[in-house]
């Protein structure tokens, strides 16, 4: 369905709207109990919804797909994943609270340890820590000058920054220029457009002139550019749905997801807890009428493999989950933006547990929150866009369509 | 979702794939037992896979939509069945491994029988056998001469055969020459636009020089042609999915159909039992990552009406499953193409119970193989699109899409 149809209908009230998103949260039975993680956690308050609430099982993109964190945060926010690819460099960058301008070029780099000749010998600079970092970008932001564009060097976090590019006619349509191993040398940026040959021609100029500036550096002696891409914005949460969201999220990349779609961010650092995330939610409870907010460690947790940790995670969420109850919002939603089995150690395309809290939600039969409850639950199977619509209808905020 | 996406992230692998295929395998429950052919059928081993497995609801095409045998395995293929329509007659002349070619228009005949005044009396010529239908396609194939383009008369079965227009400019967009009747008179060839009219007069020509070559024949002294239609090829399976796939399947229509997306034929007579076609799996299973295993007798008892013999092939299908779980495939598919209910005698909408079988398909509760049981199942309800993309990813054969 299109969000042409929602744009029209939307209409802005006083009730509040929050998504409770569990990065990875679906999983796989352990194979001696049966049970997955989020069905092996003791979720006392997390039943309580789902006991209140209605249950299905959310699809992020399509069957089979398994969906990196960009397209599948885009359709829990209402955008076709498809249509909307954005690059890896625009999300972070968005998400340290640089202001991308249209048409701007941006990408990530990562510092990178080369020999003599030139060959890479480590892909990560040593790990090189922030301050480290700080100052290198801010050496390249100073010193690099390229015809008849702005560039910008922003530094993000560790070994890693950003570059932005800002100019007449340009366009990212370009590969990185990481081998994605060390042994080899960094590959020269090759446009895979006509459009797009001036913008690799100044990024090999820029790449040039940072491999000079860094020459004398023990680590980090060298860049490489990847997840290339043009900004475009996106059409805003504010005018689409008529909210005033805002994100609760801790690493760059989800805070640059939400800022694509025209959240405002809260200011927390990169290392804040699950608690410090609720404190923020508290904190900004009366300014917003839409809250993202984002628990990460779960599919960190899925991702090292770890069924106990991430179970540990989804009951130190669970006792968080009261103070969501007190401030009595209209609609909650908890789902993921994707599994992360732990068997599995990855991402996977499997469909989501989600709960669907509201006064009007049409209560199910399902009394907790699981997998298998969820294959039971009132909303059945769908796509993860269709949960901003529900969520609005269901806070007052749709109009009807038609006579 | 497009197979552009799934194109662009499929990756081959090891791991092999099963689409077991009950043609017609849907039914609706006998008024007595209150049970399907499936549910009354006694199926240990197929239950066993839906124990371990995760059960659904196929749609093949969309809501109320009885489809044919062609579109209903276009959309199990991850084809859309309503963009990609193809003509019986290309169906037929690809599974009598005719190499079509590009631009050619392909078609049906039926040998017929007319009286004196030209009325058709015996629309399928008294069914003459093989040998006789053999002699006459070779007698029209080797005399019969059209301006400007080649043609080829070929044999399929009984009083059936093909013919195959070659040359620059045609387009099969002409109807039936069949009245579908005895008692008419066949019909000319006539053009539906006017790119197909030079195609129409030839083959009204062809039409023509078959009469004068069949007048002495007692029974087949004409031709009806049916299913023109101008052969374009599909994207393979090879390219789209990087699969490299293989049917095991008796009757040609399923064996065009297989063709037409890309797969190696089996070479089985077209009277194979459901034991030979699995005595031909465990030859070719060293060779293939794809396997389509066509079962077409389900199909033909439904149409028959034949309650009873639909249960008896399907207990016979069944028990020869234990002989795929001895191959160890990574991935086993098991549905339908179509429901064919035998209280209806003929093909229906209703959708299809399926199980998707694999190591990591998030088992469900359901431990038995039915209609009823799937409507509970894991999968929910989807469209028989998605089982392609489910099963490569089960099989660990597609990418993670996006950052």
């Amino acid at each position: 369905m299109s969000q042409d149809l929602i744009r029209k209908l939307a209409v802005s009230n006083e009730s509040k709207i929050v998504f409770l998103i569990i990065d990875g949260l679906g999983g796989l039975p352990d194979p001696v109990t049966g049970l997955t993680e989020l069905e092996t956690a003791s979720t006392p308050n997390l039943d309580r919804l789902a006991a209140e609430g209605t249950l299905g099982m959310s699809t992020p993109i399509g069957p089979g797909i398994t969906p990196g964190s960009g397209p599948a945060h885009l359709s829990l926010f209402g955008y076709d994943p498809i249509e909307v690819e954005v690059g890896r460099g625009i999300l972070d960058i968005l998400g340290v609270d640089f202001e991308l301008q249209k048409g701007d070029v941006a990408a990530r780099i990562n510092f990178c340890t080369i020999d003599k000749e030139g060959v890479i010998t480590d892909r990560r600079a040593g790990r090189i820590p922030d301050e480290e970092g700080k100052r290198l970008c801010k050496q390249l932001d100073e010193k690099i000058s390229l015809p008849g564009v702005e560039s910008f060097i922003i530094h993000t976090k560790e070994y890693r920054g950003g570059i932005i590019l800002r100019g007449e006619g340009l366009k990212g349509d370009i590969p990185d220029t990481d081998p994605q191993a060390v042994g080899g040398k960094p590959l020269p940026a090759k446009a895979r457009s006509p459009e797009a040959e001036r913008t690799a021609e100044l990024f090999n100029d820029l790449i040039g002139q940072a491999k000079e500036l860094l020459a004398g550096e023990e680590k980090a002696n060298m860049i490489l550019v990847r997840g290339i891409d043009t900004y475009h914005p996106l059409p805003q949460m504010q005018d689409l749905y008529k909210l005033n969201p805002v994100c609760v999220a801790a690493y760059p990349m989800y805070r640059g997801l939400a800022k694509l779609v025209g959240m405002k961010l809260v200011d927390i650092p990169s290392t804040a807890s699950i608690k410090d995330e609720f404190d923020a939610l508290e904190k900004i409870w009366g300014d917003h009428d839409f809250v993202f907010l984002h628990i990460k460690k779960t599919d960190s947790a899925g991702e090292d493999g770890d069924f106990d940790k991430k179970v540990h995670v989804i009951e130190e969420l669970d006792s968080e989950v009261p103070r969501l109850f007190a401030l009595a919002p209209a609609v909650i939603v908890v789902t993921g933006d994707h599994s992360t089995p732990s068997l599995m150690k990855s991402h996977s395309w499997h469909p989501l547990p989600t709960i669907l809290w509201s006064g009007r939600c049409r209560r199910d039969s399902q009394k907790t929150f699981g997998e298998s409850s969820c294959i039971k639950g009132g909303m059945g199977r769908f796509n993860a866009q269709a949960l901003v619509p529900l969520a609005l209808a269901n806070a007052g905020k749709l109009l009807k369509f038609g006579a």
